[in-house]
């Protein structure tokens, strides 16, 4: 059976490449037109994906999954027209592919040129999310890349649905079907097969989803990983801070969406105006949210719990924040570096000086001046879509959107140039 | 004694990292001072360094190591010369940190720039040839990282007095001498232990030498790795090219240095004008070439050997070449496709239509037109020092230079925008 997985696993590998190399020279109208007819045939699929998708419910309910799990997995016609005008939007973005990043001529003549490429095979493992197998599909496809597509098993018939339509837009732009490949099992041993046993096929492997799953891929995988751990998004909120824009952006940034990675889950306000620290308290639990704070923070209301050391580092994704008094920028800026994730992280103030020296020192794949944490998102940044926010220096940090899943070559002309 | 080692490992990892973070905010002038200092130093203190040399080569001379290897590892005042040459040139290199390497503005008024930042703290991991100590090390300080230098143990006393030189510059510029660390030890754990367990200190490995180090590093670190593995690069002679330019090209790509990752290992010859192969193959007989040929390649002359199946992916870097007849460009790019290492190919032709054609299709980091293969070199392309040729896909490809040791973070600022 492990045999037979392996085998069938490497067959889809092996596709994977040679459509990704007749891919890679698509032309954008191609690619765009199989996003086009994918988009269209979503939606006159609806009725089929939402009885797909109630059966995967049903198992789902039987077998006891988790309420916040249904919700993701649950989909309906606005969800699936959500997905095709995603396909429709991504078609609208620049094609990175052939874009001449740079050029320059040498002394002896040879014209030197970066061009952008795509990386080859991209294999994608998420959770019971089926909205994500269209975007990521589309994101691939649009950045020349061939995609392994692995689901959560929950939602194996709503994938096979969707991805039925992708294939049949690239079916109709004349491109290779195994452009974007599903995974066509729910046995787990799949994922450690993708993760352990193809390096000669897929080239990077992006874990989307929480904390475990990236864990597993990021300790398991013999091939790169494009991967986020945990997003301890951190507000500064300095003594020259106007206090209006700060109560603004701390709800904002705490509230808007909770479970998001850009959702903040630390409050650091300058011991400097101390009545920002009760301001901003008041708030929060007027708001909701609670609060676990140090001694002074405490002192502010009943209601505040007392911080653990643990608090400074977790990642709630709920309405709960940890506030913390500090000395300064200098204090916020330490405070970041122990406990933070390196994800995104604000500062409030309207001292410029201030806010550069926290820009530049706070070593964040996002920092922000006067804005919200939750503007950490690829198509918040204008970037289209995104496949996740990286918290990796290494290739892609940031939002990782269609440039992202790019590599690049040197293409060199010269007229018979040899060396000395 | 294995975890007094591994302790002593982690507080060179901790001490990097504090380095690092103190050498991301230096400036230009400052990482510049360090490295005109260290050159300086490294002048006056050449006998010095030689008589540390003369001790290694004592000892691996009685311990029989191959020529070769003694002679990479061996300086004389030329060498130093040219080690601290090659630091005064870094200083003339763009500094990169800093850069804006784009900035935009959303439609709600937030300024977006992505700037380029230092990776942090970078691990190299070399043979015995001390003027890596230098290039590494230099380069390194100029991208804005430190860096945990392990040389191979033979070379241990070379490289200390070096890093000496190194550390005096880093002084005498106001820089925490853990910028530039070496490994001070000749333990062979020691590089163990930086691949498996250094992660939360080290953000990158560079292998610098031979396959089987580069494929031992790939295979134990479990942090990413910039590495090349072959450069089993080609040369295509299309039915079209100028037979005197095909000449001249081959012969430099093949015997300019047959040792260099860049030096041509195969050239393959289009059926369409079989008179080509004939002179091309005497000329490289009549320049000393071993040549290793299919059928038709052996009917040339009788010197030529019968290659077999494994010479196609041979790296030999010797003064030996296959050679082989294709079917024209399609030929010679499946050729390339199934044999590659995807490191530099070259195609001659006077047609341009077939140039852009492989160009295009053949997927490695550098491609030529009517160029020889070993202009795949960092000095060759104008970006100054390298510290190696990717044929990664991932993070950097092709020359891995300053710009290619860097990273990038978002700098956002606003007026107080919250997301909807």
């Amino acid at each position: 059976m492990s045999d037979a997985l392996a085998l069938k696993m490497r067959q889809l590998g092996l596709d994977a490449v040679n459509a990704a190399e007749q891919l890679a020279q698509a032309t954008p109208v191609q690619k765009n037109r199989a996003l086009e007819f994918a988009a269209l045939d979503l939606r006159s699929c609806t009725n089929q994906i939402l009885s797909e998708n109630t059966a995967d419910i049903s198992e789902a309910v039987a077998r006891g999954l988790a309420n916040a799990l249904l919700d993701r997995l649950k989909l309906d016609a606005t969800r699936i027209e959500a997905m095709a005008r995603g396909l429709e939007e991504i078609t609208q973005l620049a094609d990175p592919i052939g874009t001449i990043l740079a050029q320059w001529t040498r002394p002896n003549g040879l014209v030197i040129q970066r061009i952008r490429v795509p990386l080859g095979v991209i294999g994608i493992i998420y959770e019971s999310r089926p909205n994500v197998t269209a975007d990521a599909g589309a994101l691939c496809l649009k950045s020349g890349n061939a995609v392994i597509l692995r689901g959560g098993s929950e939602s194996m018939r709503s994938n096979a649905a969707i991805h039925a339509c992708l294939v049949r837009g690239l079916r109709a732009a004349g491109l290779p079907e195994a452009c974007i490949a599903l995974v066509p099992t729910t046995d787990r041993a799949a994922v450690g097969i993708m993760l352990g046993q193809m390096g000669e096929f897929i080239d990077v492997i992006v874990p989307r989803g929480g904390k475990s799953l990236v864990a597993r891929v990021q300790a398991e995988a013999r091939v790169p990983v494009i991967g986020h751990l945990e997003g301890i998004c951190h507000v500064y909120v300095d003594g020259d801070a106007d206090l209006t824009m700060a109560k603004n952006i701390v709800l904002n940034a705490k509230m808007r969406r909770t479970g998001i990675c850009g959702a903040a889950e630390a409050l650091l306000v300058d011991r400097a105006v101390l009545a920002n620290l009760t301001a901003l308290i008041k708030m929060l639990l007027e708001a909701g949210v609670e609060v676990r704070a140090d001694a002074e923070g405490c002192q502010v209301d009943s209601r505040v719990l007392r911080a653990t050391e643990e608090d400074w580092s977790t990642e709630y994704l709920d309405a709960i924040i940890s506030v913390r008094v500090v000395a300064g920028v200098d204090g916020a800026i330490a405070h970041i570096k122990r406990y933070g994730s390196a994800h995104t992280e604000s500062i409030v103030t309207e001292n410029n000086a201030t806010a550069e020296k926290f820009l530049s020192r706070v070593d964040s794949a996002i920092v922000l001046h006067n804005a919200s944490t939750q503007f950490a998102d690829g198509g918040e940044f204008g970037m289209g879509g995104e496949i996740g926010i990286s918290t990796d220096k290494f290739h892609a940090r940031g939002p990782v959107g269609v440039e992202q899943l790019t590599s690049y070559k040197y293409v060199v002309r010269g007229e018979g140039q040899i060396r000395d």
